[in-house]
């Protein structure tokens, strides 16, 4: 029986919410029963690593937490296997993926999270290396990393920031549901579009849609579904 | 003296136009001076070459021009090396990129365009694979490329279909102008933020912004330019 720990955030802002507010209840809902103390956070996303954490280390600091910047250490493989959990931010994803990769810290993370079953918590690229590939990021790639697979923590793909574009534009560039639609017509792997302030929380063998708004299920057959709030999303993992 | 025809155009429909037709007098522009009657189409951008084929060769041909799909020819590079004047369409660039690698297309299209002079016209993906590399492209890395060097064709970046983001929007995913902004001060690399309806044209030794809209230049050095409609691009080549 699995006891893995995993919480991906569509995004870390909200509008109306300071950083992070908005998801107070999810966030302790994955580290709590651990009983962590402190996070291990990994700034790679963004190019400030000290500013980065000391956001992510004020939001935190707030309900309890102490944060530390996976940077501050000398070897951040070491860093990752004592840690109690880890929590990557988002950014740009292809600059995220690269680095994991540098660093050699794809396996390590995934270790820890599947098999030691450390909490987890990733935000919009956090989110995006957490599934299976990063096929599915909505971010500019800005740089070339040596592969499109991701840290495979759940066994589908996330869209995160997840909208419908607006019927009434006159611009003719690809709607997000045509982009995903591109990559689950070349994949046939199922693709959740995660709206902002949701989140997917696996809380051991369970899985499900956290948040006050639904998600838009895109198929690997090509039909799309709409899941409500609270949904049960155990039949993805 | 370079005799390069380029034109790369920001995407290939506009509203309230039919396919291509607002670009009429600019593909006329570039195919006429080289008296061009038949243009080798490169469909590998989307999924149906036949029926992307036929969308092209409807346009053109009302124009005057015979539209050869590449995919029709046993031998692609054979067909490059004997073709007239290349247009490459848009959809998805990394498909597109990563079919150009595995058809050895890229140092062939190159070769033809840089030192043969037969025009190149490229739309949305196919614009994005004439510039630099395709690290400016809006789409969905859907297939993971061999690099994403491209073409080379002009010495900077183009990001097709730009457009500002609505000040008014609550989403917090990153703008447009946000992501443009990642790369530069990743690679110190001008980006041109073509317009729809817009249009870059190397005609020799000039380059020009053609097409009734100011595009945005975001240069290396991390500054901005908005460049009024016509302006004159050469100090960009």
């Amino acid at each position: 029986m699995s006891k893995r720990q995993i919480l991906l955030l569509s995004s870390s802002r909200l509008a109306g919410f300071d950083y992070l507010e908005h998801a107070k209840e999810q966030i302790e809902g994955v580290l709590k029963p651990k009983q962590v103390k402190t996070v291990l956070f990994v700034p790679y996303a963004l190019k400030n690593y000290d500013s980065y954490t000391k956001t992510v280390s004020d939001a935190l600091s707030k309900w309890g937490y102490k944060v530390e910047g996976i940077h501050e250490h000398s070897d951040p493989v070491k860093a990752v296997k004592s840690s109690e959990a880890v929590f990557i931010g988002g950014g740009n994803t292809f600059v995220l993926i690269k680095t994991l990769y540098e660093k050699n810290l794809i396996e390590t993370i995934r270790e820890r999270v599947l098999e030691d079953h450390i909490p987890y918590i990733g935000s919009s690229a956090g989110t995006n290396v957490a599934t299976i590939s990063i096929h599915t990021t909505n971010d500019m790639p800005v740089t070339y990393p040596p592969s499109f697979d991701a840290l495979k923590l759940v066994p589908f793909n996330i869209n995160p920031h997840y909208l419908e574009t607006d019927p009434n534009t006159k611009h003719r560039g690809e709607t997000r549901d045509e982009r995903i639609g591109e990559f689950v017509d070349y994949h046939k792997i199922s693709v959740l579009g995660l709206r902002e302030g949701t989140a997917v929380f696996v809380d051991g063998d369970k899985t499900s849609l956290v948040g006050p708004f639904p998600a838009k299920l895109f198929k690997g057959t090509g039909e799309t579904e709409e899941l409500p709030p609270g949904s049960d999303l155990t039949f993805l993992c």
